[in-house]
Parts: structure tokens; sequence; C-alpha cells
């Protein structure tokens, strides 16, 4: 069953490794095929190096489990309600990724302070505000999603494919699990460049809509003019 | 003798090098068998690339080497009294990674700053007291142990199983020393990360209690639901 | 059709992924044959591991592409711009390496704080202007070759190979392909010592012009004594 | 001639690059043969993964070269006045590694935060002061040797083996060629974790006398402990 998303999600979560975002089991991808409304993940705290596509557990938006042994990611209610709510997207990450996390922990947006940033962030990369202890003691996971959700209620996540929950860490998205792992590549770059940058020279701005919106439709939308 | 304990032991020490934790000889790890109540420890300035089970040292809680050839770590005698003191741990490492012994250098705790912290230390990892000049003159290594003791004494070893040795740098432990060595790991991370993240904003505020338990309590004791 | 200038330039690229300055596909090196009057560019967004020197697109000092079967680097306009203005360079290297790309964000010159750079780069390192609204609109990339050209206009380009493009990151060259990537190789170790030098004493000021000079002319012009 | 010492010097300098404490060709090692009063050093310009034993140079005291095809390291007559002032070192290190760079460009001494540092820099790193443009313009590479042995009118080179050259980089040095080396990686691990410390807490003093000699004299002299 959805094989090829298997694959791909399988992948995805390997990068994870090759691009030195995770330490230990620190970070989990997933997929979603849309039209059977099913969601591939990486099942709980498995070493990347024992990581097999069988492995991987298959759920429907509600919860339950379709497919496979082992338990899901417990990050997996975040996951599902984001693939509810961002109807847009098909793949999501979450890591501990070093740079991302310190911006996370910092409780500040990462601010557009280049063409890096803006080639794939058409704006600065919000932090959610910190969640109430309510919201953490009960259905910590899916508040954790509400709390993105809330964060984006003025973002278009094509626009913006990535956040940092406050105290925690990244998570980022995209069209499927290849490029949400993509765009983590670039969180991490984005945020450890505005760190240097912002120590540099502490009242720097973000930059301008102009070169923002050059370099963002350079590499997305009708007009773009990268690559073959 | 011990022969399943030497065995990891063994592959705790050579697990620094892959993690990147020891620069030369700058580390070591023990292991210990309660029942027996002996020590395996690595020997004093060997070369990890060198380094064999057969190497390691055996010891009874007293510091008399039972099996051997090599001379213990320098570090001994720490190891003893806090296998002595803190009855709940079977594993110890000590490191000079860059990242704690930075902090330990600066004398300050490092506050717990994000999830990654809560999922396995359950509070501020404390640095102790400098020394006195008569506590370093004489039975350094033993006063090392008793510092470290005097900045547990109301602080449960399992809930923070690691600690900064101020002007030195980090020691961790944990149930055997495979975790102590886990437990560095994530220490050096930590680290890395709350100096990033203090950088960014001074005056930050370590997270809540509420979601400081919710995240150590996801990985430890009776109602854990990470992993499988 | 100049197949050493192709092997060149494919070399040089594949040294921005030796050398650690690209993540992905963000970089791009070119080679020109002065007598000829062409150049040889990297394609766009095609990946390192994948790149081949029949990939690689020739191109007149007009922009028309003479061989190849790709599309040139999106940043092509401004390697012809450079080309034409600076005579005397014969390679030049674009990327996004973090360390220059963080002072770019800056918006600060790298000042000449010791001899590693003062081997390379005659004087500090300038940073452009940021670019005007319509100078982003229009020709954004030939624009940027503008405002490379205007921020040398009393700087020889032999003297510092090399600039940071504000809001962007670094452009580099020199007399050949391989050459424009050694400066970049170069630039990004100065970025990165100046950087913690200046965190560590901010009210540093550039080195003397003569040592300035004994070093750069220890490895440039006539009476250069480095090598063999 | 001198084969072993050469095989040594050689190995000592291929650590450099196994240590990541060179980039290009920045660094030289040589050693001394007190006896025949000869220096074997690396050749000017060579890169490392090119470097066999036969091309390094031997030279006596005078700077006279008595075999070998190539031209010295052009920093040899730097080498060779540290040789005639410090009777008691056998082997030199010259690097531009990034965090001494830094440190040297900062122009301030590194000062003795910890017992990294302890355990084999008995005291503070200096940093020599700025040199005059008469000492640059004629003889810089004797000059450079001048204003060392000048930091060090009050130091003993076996205490403290290594030195910032302001504005420069660092020279490490020890009782053969290998140790010089060993010292300079201890430099860069020490310049790392002092410049983070000294940042986490600004207002740093250096550890005290007495945990100073504890460390030192763990590893080094009559009474050392460490090590088999």
């Amino acid at each position: 069953m959805l094989e090829a998303l298997k694959e791909q999600v399988l992948k995805a979560n390997l990068q994870l490794v090759e691009h030195r975002l995770v330490t230990f089991t620190w970070g989990n991808v997933s997929g979603i095929d849309r039209d059977k409304g099913l969601v591939v993940i990486k099942p709980s705290g498995v070493k990347y190096s024992e990581l097999r596509a069988e492995d991987l557990v298959v759920l429907n938006l509600d919860g339950e489990v379709v497919e496979g042994k082992l338990k899901p990611s417990s990050d997996t209610p975040t996951h599902l309600y984001l693939y509810k709510e961002f109807q847009t997207i098909g793949g999501i990450v979450h890591t501990h990724s070093p740079w991302a996390t310190s911006w996370a922990q910092s409780g500040r947006d990462i601010p557009s302070l280049g063409t890096t940033h803006a080639d794939y962030y058409h704006g600065d990369i919000p932090c959610t505000r910190e969640m109430y202890a309510d919201e953490i003691a009960e259905q910590y996971e899916l508040n954790t999603g509400k709390v993105i959700r809330e964060t984006f209620q003025h973002l278009d996540p094509r626009d913006i494919p990535g956040v940092l929950v406050n105290n925690h860490g990244p998570f980022c998205w995209g069209e499927d699990a290849l490029t949400a792992v993509h765009n983590a590549v670039v969180l991490e770059e984005v945020a450890k460049m505005a760190y240097h940058s912002l120590m540099l020279n502490p009242s720097l701005h973000p930059i301008s809509g102009v070169l923002l919106d050059k370099h963002f439709f350079r590499k997305h939308g009708a007009d773009a003019y990268y690559g073959q």
C-alpha cells in the first residue's frame, strides 16, 4: 500500500541525516496521499540507520493506524492537524536542527535579511507564541498544530513553508516530503546566517518588498525563471 | 571477568569519538556492576584508536585495581565517589566537549530554554561552585566528586543526568555507560543551542514547569509515550 | 569547442562542493576565453553531483548562447557585465557561502584585520550599496553587475578580487576560474575570522598599510617570494 | 640525511590537515636536530596532498640550505630565530587556524579560563605587540621571531608552548615537531572555548594559580601522574 509514497518518505527521512539536521532520533518526516486521505510517517524513536520502508506507519486523517506494526511518531497529531488545515501541502518535517531551534528557543521571528531567505520564504519566518499551560497539559501535540495554525492566520503556507514553535523547534512543509526537507535545510542555513548578520549589525531591518518579491518569484510561480 | 560490561564500556568510549566529543584522550567512560561492586574504566592517556577491551581497568569502590595492567583514568576517584553517592547510576562519562566546557568555564548554569533540554534534563544543568585551594591541592579528583555531590544536595541525579564542573568541563551519567554517553551528546547539543538563544535574546527565562514536565515525562517514567 | 576551458570551469564548480561553499545549487562559476570572446558558465539549477562538462553553456559577451542545450545560470548577466568591465579577470564565482553571506546581509565591509586577508585582498572587501527598487524590478542581474562596478570605481579588481553584494552574497574573481574559487575560499575564511575578531574586540581597526603591502606583495607581483 | 627527522616533520605537516588546522598551504612545521644544528622544514607553497619527505628542506641555523631542491617556507627566518633563542624546543608549527587567528587579529591574550588550557599552557597565551613599520619593511620574518622573543622575555617557552602574533596568527612549539602540532591543536580548542566562555560571561577572570598548577603538573614535570 502506498509503496511509492513510502519510498519517498523514507528517502526524505534519511536526507535529514545527510544534511545533518538530526541528532539521534530527533526528527520525523511525513507525506500525504490526498486522494486516499492517508498519511505515511516515521515510527517513534526508531534509529535512522535501521529505518526501512516497511517500518513506516500509515494513518488516516482521524489518526487511526491503517498499516504498520510500530507506533507512529509522537508528533503525529501535529502533522495530521496541519494536513487538515493546510490543504496545499503534501509533506511535513520536524527536527531539532540546531540553528533553527536556537531561534525557536529565543522566541524571535527570523527576519528576511537576504536573498537566500527570499528565494524560499516570502517574508519573515514566524515564531509561535508560547503555549498555555492547559494547551501543554492535554492534547499537547494537537495543540502544537493549533498554535502553528493560529500563527498562520494571515499567512499562506505556500509563501512561508516553515515555522518556529516557541521553546521547541522548527516544522517545515512543502508540496511533498522531499520538498519539505529541502525547505528545512534552507531554514537551517537562513537561521545560521541571520544570526551572524544580526550580531554584526543588531539594527538590521528586513530587505525591501521589491527584493523579496524578485527572489521569491525567480523560483516560484508562473514567472519563475530559475532552473531548467 | 565482567566481559559484557567491558564491551559496553569500550563501545561507550568509542562513541565519544563518533560523536566528536573528544580531542586526543580528553575523555573517559566507566560502568559499574552494582552486584559485584566493581567498576570498569578507561586507562589513563590511551588513544581511542588503540583502545581494546582488555586495556580497560577493573577496580573496586575502594579504588583497588582488581584487573588490568594499565593505570586507570586519572579521574577515577571522581567516578568512584559518584558511584557511591549516586546509587541509581550505572555509568559515568567525562569529556572536555567544547560547548559544555565553554559553559563550565563561564561559571553559568545552562538554563532549560527548550524542549530538547527538557526531553533529557528536568531543569537547569548546574555549574558547581569553584573549588577551594585546599580542595585542589590535595585529593583533587576526589574533591571534584564531592563538589558535584554538594551541587546535587537538592537534586536527583536521575532528573538531571549531568553537571558542569566550574573551570573544567562536564560529567554526565545514566543507568549505564551507553546512556551516560547519550546524555553527554544531549548536553553538548543543548549547550550549543542555549548559547545561541541567549545571544539572540539575553533576557530569556527558562521554560515553564508545565512544558518541562511534559517533555521530560514523554521520555521518562511510567507514563512515557515516546518510542516503541 | 573550448574543451580545456570547459574542463577547468567544471573542475572549479565541483571545488565549490569540496570546499563546502555551496548548499544545493546555490553557486556558479564561469570562465572566459578572451581571444574568442566566449564565456563558459554553469547551467541554471543543475545539481553539482550530476554536472558534466557537456552541460556547461557557452555564450558570447552579448549573452547569446553559442553552444549548450541547457539554460545558463540566472546570474549570467552579472558575469557578462563584469567580464566586460573588468578586462583583467578570467573567471568569476558566485556563492551563498555562509560567512561571506552573513557579512553581505549585514551591509558591512570586511575590514582587513590580519595577514590572511592581506595575502589575497589588498584592502577592505567592500559591500555594495543596497539596490534601488527600479534596479531590482528590471534587468536585476545586469544591475547587480553595475552596482559591483560602481563599488569598484576607485578600486582595481586585481587588488580586491571579490565583493559582497548587499542583502545577497559574494562574487569573487581571478585570472581564471580556479583562481576565482581559490579567492572565494579565502573570502569565506577571512569573513569567519573577522567576525570572531570583532566580537572579541569591537573597536578593531584595519591593519597598517605597511603590513597590508608586505603580505599582499609576498604573494603577488614582481617581487613575490612566496611559493616555488 | 636526517631521514628519521624528515619522516617526523612530514608526518607533523600532514597532521595539520587531519586536525583541520590549515586551508590550502597556510601552515608549516619544522624540526631540529640539535646535535647537528640542522633544521628540516616544509618547502614554500607546496600542497599537503603532494608533499613527500624528499621535498623537505634542510638548513643550518645560518639559513643556508644544506639539502633539498625546493625553496624553504617563507617563514623560515622566524623558525630559525626561535630555535636559536629557545634552546629547549625541538619543533615549531605555524598555521592560520581560524580560532587562534581570530584571537591574534583581536590583539588579545587568551586568558587561562579552564583546565583544558592549564593542562598544556601554564598561564595566559600572549599576543605580541603590533610590529613597527620598519620591522615589517625589512627582514620581516626575522623580526617576527624577535617580537615573539620579546613577548617571552619573562616567560619560559616550555611553560607556554605557543604565542599569537598580532594581526597574523599562532606559532606553537614543543620538544619535537609532533608535540608542536599537538600544542597547536590544543591552542585551537582552547581559543574556541575561551571565545564562547567570554561571550557568556565577559567579566571572567583567569583560573587560580592553584588550579593552573594542579593541571599543568598533572601532565608535565617530575610529579606528572596523567597517562601510562
